[in-house]
């Protein structure tokens, strides 16, 4: 643990690791569901709106399209969805309200316990594709209780490229091994690791579903591998 | 009121209206004066460094210079201020620990308490000149409860440039109407008001001390006058 001790500000995957993206809009839409008369199956529409969100951040990331706000890609593949599950009947207000789902996540149980710890000793930040309107409200929807909010918006790109991790460590005033990136995804801890960020792991099985095919284990020796965000802050704080 | 019932966020001028930087200053570096064998009017000194502010940020609002950090433009005013103080012996790490003093300002008594009122019902953040560390460190140090930091350094621009009220407008995904600019200072507000935004205002009479010629009143009649934080959180929240 030596070497973790001049790190300074935790940042955080928010999707999944953080929230439960896939429990919350099934329970979200289930609800409005029942309440507007619209009988879907808002777990499989879950995973399968999720199922968008890479190759749509790759359209950016790619160059292939300039840069647009995670709340506008989530839209375009609402409107994917709508007819292939039979609503494609709904209001604009309806469609807007769909769409805002991704601000009104919950917190798995132990995020908002190990975040309140961890922030009486780090800067703790999301570092997240959401747009900073989205993890705003998110965030007081959820009592997530950031320092502040490193949204990828303000560097005009997308995880994984590197100008996000180091865009987040210039605006902190730190050197890469200041930060750590925290996440249950190996594909951000590796890509933060490659550019010199310390580095945080725990599993989310679930965050998928019956869709989960990665990410149930690490799958390099990062620097923390944790139970949860409750384990990492025993794990840092003693 | 009812025009502010639309009002969403709030954001914050933070050197004078929110942290009280003379009186924080002035008894910061006299203790550290006192362990330093350094006898200098440290009162006089805060407000001497404070005077090149304006004139430091016009040199990059004019587009004179590029845009650069506060800490950065804070530390060449010192390099000015040392030896006419008569302390030009210092190491470089003591230049650096009070450079650092505008990262370790104190509210004012009615700052948190106000608030943290505030934050249950609106979105609260810094729309501050201080960079985005700078801010975060502050927050951290005096407990001010931001959801978010909306530093002018993520519009690489300086109040009361209008891009950085409507960067902080679009940032948080609103309208100008739904956003107010809370202030001690009338020309903060009067930039907001003229791109949109509402307005909320507040007297720090003390601010300046022995220098304070401005602001002691409003100058407008700005959507809300209050009497200090706690006074707009019972204005706004009743």
């Amino acid at each position: 643990m030596n070497a973790l001790l001049d790190v300074r500000a935790l940042v955080f995957d928010v999707f999944g690791s953080v929230v439960d993206w896939r429990g919350s809009i099934q329970r979200d839409l289930t609800a409005w569901g029942v309440a507007n008369g619209k009988n879907v199956d808002w777990e499989a529409f879950a995973r399968d709106w999720r199922s968008h969100y890479q190759p749509n951040l790759e359209e950016v990331r790619s160059g292939r399209r300039p840069f647009a706000l995670l709340d506008t890609l989530h839209r375009e593949a609402l409107n994917v969805l709508l007819p292939k599950y039979g609503i494609d009947d709904l209001t604009e207000a309806q469609k807007d309200h769909i769409n805002q789902v991704w601000h009104r996540l919950d917190g798995w149980p132990d995020s908002v316990p190990g975040l309140l710890r961890l922030k009486a000793r780090f800067t703790i930040a999301p570092l997240s594709n959401g747009n900073v309107s989205l993890l705003n409200n998110m965030a007081k929807y959820a009592a997530l209780p950031w320092d502040l909010n490193l949204s990828t918006q303000w560097f005009n790109a997308y995880k994984p490229k590197p100008e996000t991790y180091l865009g987040a460590v210039k605006a902190l005033g730190l050197k890469p091994e200041q930060v750590m990136m925290c996440a249950a995804h190996n594909d951000d801890l590796k890509a933060a690791r490659n550019v010199g960020l310390k580095t945080a792991f725990w599993a989310r099985p679930t965050e998928y579903g019956v869709d989960q095919i990665r990410d149930t284990h690490p799958t390099e020796s990062w620097d923390i591998i944790a139970k949860d965000i409750r384990d990492l802050a025993d794990q840092l704080m003693g």
